[in-house]
């Protein structure tokens, strides 16, 4: 199927039309189609126009807005659109692994048109179809081309009504009868029912259901992936013993169909366990090439770090969208004004301008820190597939885990704040359901939960980051990691004796003051945090309670706490307090906080497009 | 109407039924029921038990939440619902004025069931009803009885497309004919159009219109109410002229029916002027005993100060609502737990209470400033109807405006953000629609907008504190003012000069050091502002740039501000640098926050029920 409206004379980057924001857009000191060029790259541009031209053409995108239809039609509309997104084959898959910039892409249009679309696909391709072919073998991959061609649908089952974040916890188990050559997949109680499961509500003939394998003689062997088919594919009927169905509304994505599902002694061919990392005999006696579990349980989780990091994408997405409808709004929307003259664009008022743009900065800083992470993941999994055992390997898959579970926490969290303080901006009419930003904050929110609570999350990176130093302060070891993001905690103790030593305003306008003053912060927090837990530790406390004890205002909220210093310096008295003109808070954010916080999430953080050298000239365009 | 359910023999606090949260309850340290009496009154226990009762047993009230139907349904049911609240008649309106604390506690019922039934009787009742009576005069008060009966439903219309905050800037007209003794009341172009108005949408037959009277020779006297009839009370067809309707969905409240109208030339009598601060006479003089037009325009937009005090009320009952909700589950819910254990209630993790106990403190803070507040209103409302025109009752109407423009934006804040934390604490539960956190967050969203934007609010905070600086710096005057809650101000150089000199964790428990904290930071901030405020006018900005250029974060956002340095301290590293085990944050905050932040915000804050030492008691009840 061939998209329509695309036209190989079309311009990449159309004038917008005439209208009440020409007079804003006229006032730009600089010239958007270069930076818009710089930034994405005229292939992702193009790209993108292929998708939107396709999505604005066919009738069946057509909105009224998903949240103004009742659930049931939303629902049915979101699977004929993911049906047709797939036979648009925007992207065919073979050619994803080589074009990442593009897969990246795809999600952000899918997801700027709708975030139940595109979570519908990215569910069943990437992180249902990836499952069965990272986590099958060559027998599963016959599987592969109903996937493409949405012959099966699929879904991704792993948490339960009781237990989301411990996985560990998860209680559905899968027996292996010999006499059958078949497992047996049984949910013991209610509790232990598959629930939030995306697509399964309605959708899903297959998952891929997480159970604790036993062998005969009660042996457990953890969690493993088995293939499961619950409904027929030509009438979506439940399998027999199978008990699925959707959870009902919630607060936003209302187009995907969650589900939950009990299994009644489901019985299942041996073959369908998903072995990349352990197998069961004809006879059933297991078989690994991974020794320890813990290993090979993350091997098998290997796809959630992905998803985490698709989600600061996906959190940049919603930001990007919230900001354009605040900023296009308030440039047009006019309130008070001085006495008998014209009432002022509420975009003029330095309230509004202290209000939204530090998230223009933050959208910028963000989106460069999304899509450099996931060039990082590509070469990850690159490694993974090449089943790379190096130690780098090892390190970098460390590393991308704790900058995903700190990227996520941070990137969503922002968004929601983002889009909350572009609701309030535009007054009353922020709260029409038809502006928007309703559904954005509601589509949203789920990135601050699923793929891992951004409050466990965080942990998980400050465990890495106390790791790395118990290893230095136990063992000498260097801290260094494979994309050199934690280099600088190395020199910590000369860090924390730095002091700030600025007196005039360009001091505190100069990007290197936040950027010192958050390595300080980090190296402070990282410190007292390892003291706390050094010192819990020697008191007797066991593993579980000192980390509980000592992670509940840890190093790792400093990734988010960033924004604090630097709010504290654009607010600073001294930058004003000898009565001169500053430059805009807003500006003063682009040039000051966005390239700093790009910097200091992520250092080795390559250009957009892969050039080098990006933020210089990126800051001159903002700033001829 | 009796209220079916009420039974003189059921007690005010049965006991909750037993279930999960048995266990959790069963350690309270506090005998719970001595609380609730305490705190609410035995009167306002049983009259909250009243309705309650009535509502549960009457089938029109039985859920399915209105997030889940249609909005027209939705409407439907609450207009319903909202007559049969008439039908109940809990509190009849002329025992409204000497039962304050029954008028806050039947708002508080309604909107725990469901704000757009509460909204929608506050709008026909309180909004219309009063505007009626308090900006009418005798002529007007046969429409009373028909409001009471619902026989004739009403909207307050001030808000127009094009202008929310600038009030002044409302363009809808009334030009007066002497010919037929009627004005015509008359929309010129669609962004004049009356829009957002609460009942509006589909059921008010009625509305107080405001609109720019112009006198026969052209001349203006600024916004003055009418009375116009919108549609037939029988059909509910508009009259002629009103083309009327509903605005579409919004983010919450949907119940409720927001509206739209244009007026063509539409002729009411002289009468349904409401001539409290104006009149037309016959032969089409303007006569008036209020000679400042500014002054006169107060008058007749009096009740918005109301709104915004009850809006601090709703503000509470959602954030009581969200805390019960999140902790019950985290009481229940378990994850995690030391190895080979039994899995550990959320609730005990530290985290959890970081997360959810500071909104369980703010809620108790807020909800006695609320009540307080409300009483103090009643009190300036009384002096109203009284025609009281001391300086006092002057003084005390200012302080109240400033009261109420800093506390809704602190109360409504605080909730949206506690709310959020609530739903993410819950995790993917919080996020599914009928656990209600969803609800509570959209139908409180708009608490940050309505009757004043917090941000535009809390600039008239601050231009009340800085006049109060203004006149002292001037002339000498004295800070004060009738409820003393400015007071403090008076000693600011002083204060400045004061500096924390406590070293021990106890020093910091203390709830005088967070208190002084405070009066040092709003001192601070204050002079801050008043000195570049003066700088701005020096300079020879206008004073509508000066402000602007001034109220970015000014010296009111310090009312908000309050809880930055609170926090500073409950995480201060001196509090657990000695390794001894401090107190719970949560209990922390019950015992320092609380009853600091509600002598800061209110220092002369009755306590409920009119007892007084409040504090004291329930403190020995919460740490016996």
């Amino acid at each position: 199927m061939v998209p329509l409206g695309e036209r190989s004379d079309d311009p990449v980057l159309p004038d917008p039309p005439q209208g009440p924001l020409h007079v804003a857009r006229a006032r730009a000191s600089f010239p958007w189609k270069e930076l818009a060029l710089f930034w994405e790259g005229k292939d992702t541009l193009r790209f993108k126009k292929t998708i939107f031209s396709a999505l604005e053409n066919d009738p069946l995108f057509a909105h009224p807005r998903g949240s103004l239809l009742s659930v049931e039609k939303y629902q049915e509309l979101n699977f004929l659109r993911c049906k047709r997104v797939f036979e648009y084959d925007f992207l065919p898959v073979g050619d994803m692994l080589g074009s990442l910039p593009k897969v990246l892409a795809l999600i952000e249009c899918l997801g700027m048109y709708d975030w139940s679309l595109a979570t519908k696909f990215i569910l069943h391709l990437l992180t249902f179809g990836s499952a069965i072919y990272s986590s099958g073998s060559e027998r599963h991959f016959r599987y592969l081309p109903k996937i493409f061609s949405m012959e099966i649908f699929g879904c991704f089952a792993l948490t339960e009504v009781s237990h989301g974040s411990n996985t560990k916890g998860m209680r559905t188990t899968a027996h292996y009868d010999p006499t059958t050559q078949e497992f047996i997949i049984h949910s013991p109680d209610f509790e232990a029912a598959k629930f939030w499961v995306g697509n399964m509500g309605k959708t899903a003939t297959h998952a891929v259901v997480f159970a604790q394998l036993y062998t005969p003689g009660g042996r457990c062997h953890g969690l493993h992936p088995f293939l499961v088919q619950i409904r027929d594919p030509k009438t979506l009927l439940p399998m027999p013993g199978v008990m699925v169905g959707d959870i009902g509304k919630k607060l936003g994505q209302n187009g995907l169909d969650n589900g939950f599902a009990m299994f009644h002694k489901v019985r299942i061919p041996r073959q369908d366990l998903l072995n990349r990392s352990g197998d069961v005999t004809p006879e059933g006696a297991y078989v690994t090439h991974v020794k320890d579990v813990g290993q090979r349980f993350r091997e098998s989780l290997g796809s959630l770090s992905a998803n985490r990091v698709a989600i600061v994408g996906m959190s940049v997405a919603n930001l990007k969208l919230a900001v354009s409808i605040a900023l296009r709004f308030s440039a047009t929307r006019r309130q008070f004004g001085p006495t008998g003259k014209e009432e002022v664009p509420v975009l003029e008022y330095p309230m509004q301008q202290w209000r939204l743009l530090p998230y223009l900065a933050a959208t910028y800083a963000l989106d460069h820190f999304s899509k450099s992470l996931f060039l990082d993941l590509g070469e990850l999994q690159q490694g993974l597939l090449g089943k790379d055992r190096s130690v780098r390997q090892a390190e970098l898959g460390r590393e991308i885990h704790a900058l995903s579970s700190a990227g996520k926490p941070l990137a969503s969290w922002t968004a929601q704040r983002g889009i909350q303080e572009c609701r309030e901006a535009c007054g009353g009419h922020g709260y029409l359901a038809m502006n928007r930003l309703g559904d954005l904050r509601d589509d949203n929110d789920p990135n601050c939960t699923y793929e891992g609570d951004n409050n466990v999350l965080l942990q998980q990176t400050s465990n890495y980051l106390l790791g790395l130093l118990a290893r230095r302060d136990q063992g000498g070891a260097r801290i260094e990691s494979p994309l050199k993001t934690v280099d600088f905690l190395d020199a910590y103790p000369d860090i924390l004796g730095r002091r700030f030593e600025g007196s005039s305003p360009d001091d505190l306008l100069d990007s290197s003051a936040p950027l010192a003053a958050y390595e300080w912060l980090v190296c402070y927090l990282l410190r007292e945090s390892y003291q706390r837990l050094s010192q819990e530790k020697r008191s007797g406390k066991s593993d579980f309670e000192a980390r509980n004890n000592c992670q509940l205002k840890d190093d790792a909220v400093a990734l988010v706490d960033v924004i604090a210093p630097l709010d504290f310096i654009l607010d600073s008295p001294i930058g004003r307090a000898d009565g001169e003109e500053v430059e805009l808070p807003g500006c003063l954010a682009l040039c000051g906080v966005c390239p700093t916080l790009l910097h200091t999430v992520h250092p080795q953080a390559r250009a957009p497009c892969g050039q080098r050298g990006l933020m210089e000239k990126a800051d001159g365009h903002l700033h001829p």
